[in-house]
């Protein structure tokens, strides 16, 4: 029994940490194989590729629903609460991502089906677990959610300028130069404000033309606005780095550089 | 006559306070209101959709109607001095909001008159004192005030910029290529520079695409002004933040805002 | 002729300098004159417009010209030195945007000629002198002068890439793409690479597409270099205001704020 | 033999160093002849310039080609270890830009072969030894390092909201509407994402412009990130351009680089 548990044990240090060798290689091997996976998804999307391919593509997919279904099967086994794994919102993905395949040996011409698969896509968020190698994105999620209530009330302030710069040109241009509809000239002016201008839909009126160049203009010189909210933030955090030291006291961090004294309880702070 | 006047209190309290519990309330129920007025108009204006549900769509706009004009009367009768407020801006636009539909009763026929509505979408600005909540956006406008002179500065050269560069392409590209006139050119210069692109209009000859080229690269370096503008300015404001208070003893600033002890002397700061 | 020279002196003054009531008055009045015969050369370029008002725009031009004439012998009158404004920039310029109108009188049918009229144009840069009044526009020269070498070796680096991705798209989607010559994909790639993105040439082959992707996404990424430029000089700039003490023993300005020495003589500074 | 080798050594400063004159002379007659053999080799893709100026283009192709073969054989005289610059990056380059001519002089009709002069574009980077002359590009070079990791965890982030959204909208919109697979939908995701916005391929479902809506935006906003990144790295590189002495009496540091006295305690700072 105490024989299992350390086998067992082993296996949850493989598969859900990546501290040990075996458990770097489990995670480099899971990368590759969500990778691959995508990869088949995309392609089978591609009515030429799958047409000259069919069968590679079909066993190539077999191969990975299994690898799948094996890994999903171990992680229930090593794990001490399975429950909690499986209804987990990582559990409910790797699972949905193995059934599609299954169904369409019951079901025949379940093709719908098949966009089922394309949830495999989520797993890729597993891979975020390895910018832990890189080290740097974790500051970056600090400074981003710093700066998320700035940037909200940016976002909200940049829709509703959307929406009344839409109405108007739905007033200007009507529907026969293509703004059909009031929903309709709002998506065009997100596709101006945010500089895409796909050109599906163009102003055509000199008046509409006059406009859609003040939204232009604008759009231009907002984008200032989220650009200096993140960068003030980065700015502040990579200063807030040099402060390394801890009060040999009290223990509390991030002093200032040139500090003498702790600026919580007063006590003199090591040169 | 004192228990009407404290009747009128609460009732100002409730519309044009946010402090009480009922204040917020009603903040909410108007916000949920104007969105769902601003959807009516938007939907209104897409022809399938107005055919399917036009008595949903007719009922529904009655009763946004009534409830603007319930909380219209309310306000008038709540205030101290009613024709301050009939007066102001918010209050024309609250006045604007639902005189369409009754003319609508009167008059057969108005459908122009429909896109007065459209002005319902100015009452969105109400909801911007719900920004309060989040905090943030003081600071953004803050910066942003500090950094309009530099901002209008930028603008006018830009303008300028595109007024030149335009006339140029009006006289290589001319108007067989699109470019009918020097409006029009211009136009298109503010589409290139601002990177937004449609591709309605477009360089044909060498010339014409070299000097595009140029207005794009130009276009694509200068962003790099407003950005650099609010960017400083939101900085600066973000370090103001922290340095307010001088210590009592040795006068020395930017203490950081949780600290409680000088960090040059030691000596315990005002709290 | 002291009197004269008083005459002389005052006209000066109006004309050159914007010090007196007299010379903002000057000024104004100049910036709306130039601003209308920049309307004027726009609106004749606009066929359905000139066709309709064609007596007016021809009396208006005919305005504009005769004014601009009286300012130009007027500011050759006031001058001390007559020649050396004559063949400076702006007497060139001032000179050239009158003389189309009257050769129009002696050559008939000098349409082409009417384009020279366009030069009117860089007289707005004289308004840029009326910037001062904002005062902010000083700074960002500063900081533009600063980063004008970093950002020329940038565009640079911008030109090479794009001559390198645009003959390597060249090679793989070729002529029957859009593709027809290395300058013209040279062309394309700037549009994408500077995020304008008109459309007129659209990569087709799936690696054409694949590439483009790598452009944009390159695209994307690489203009937070010129912002990142600008925006640092900007806040070195705004740092360097902070320092507005001078030196009360050598004058020296541009003092750190927490100084108590100058850091060129060694005087005590005042506090 | 002394006198060859003071030959060869005169040989080797002038083409591989920049310091004496006839180096800076050498490396600027280069830097033109490449421009010419890149501008050659742009306009001979041009059908119509080819066919007029064919014997022109022939004669200076083969005029580049014996210079770059010349200065081929004097860099392989002048180094000392000649098989490590045969086989290097640029020697391989210096070598492929001159055979596609003498090749097309032995086998007719090889079109084809010509691509491999574009190579000769790769030597531009030997330009990019000249970017010292300004002195700037140093700078940034050492921010792009710096901030390179987050810069590749962004670009990874990024992909992947793009394949993911691309997938939605290959599901939403389907081929009818011009996302015909899943890797042309994730291409339509990036070219919107990056705000380039070709208009190839264009969204015409409301919910698939709504989702087209929510792209834009997002990428308006988190163009933010990577200008962050790398204008708090141009900043803080900045910032130690100036802090590099300390003060010799009071160890006080970040003095400005003119400064010639202590801002602290007014001691002479070492030059």
């Amino acid at each position: 029994m105490t024989k299992k548990s350390t086998w067992k044990q082993r296996l949850h240090e493989v598969i859900y940490e990546a501290d040990t060798k075996e458990g770097k290689l489990f995670d480099v091997v899971l990368l590759i194989a969500i990778i691959a996976s995508i990869l088949l998804v995309m392609l089978e999307s591609v009515d030429s590729f799958d047409k000259k391919y069919h069968t590679f593509l079909n066993i190539s997919e077999w191969v990975i629903t299994i690898l799948f279904s094996i890994e999903y099967i171990l992680r229930i086994i090593s794990i001490h609460k399975p429950t909690k794994y499986i209804f987990s919102f990582y559990g409910m993905i790797d699972l949905l991502s193995t059934i599609p395949k299954y169904l369409s040996f019951i079901i025949i011409g379940s093709h719908h089906l098949a966009a089922l698969r394309a949830l495999r896509l989520l797993r890729v968020f597993r891979i975020l677990k390895l910018t832990r190698y890189v080290g740097a994105s974790n500051n970056l999620l600090v400074a981003m959610k710093a700066s998320k209530a700035k940037i909200l009330v940016f976002l909200f302030f940049v829709t509703i300028i959307c929406i009344i710069l839409g109405t108007i040109m739905y007033m200007i241009e009507g529907a026969d130069n293509g703004f059909t509809s009031i929903p309709r000239s709002v998506y065009w002016a997100i596709v101006t404000l945010t500089t895409v201008g796909f050109g599906d839909i163009a102003p055509q009126t000199p008046l509409g033309q006059f406009i859609a160049s003040i939204i232009m203009i604008l759009g231009y010189a907002i984008i200032a606005i989220p650009t200096g909210i993140v960068s003030s933030e980065i700015a502040r955090n990579a200063k807030d780095e040099n402060n390394t030291q801890a009060c040999p006291n009290c223990l509390q961090e991030k002093h200032k550089n040139n500090a003498k004294h702790c600026y919580n309880c007063g006590s003199i702070l090591n040169p």
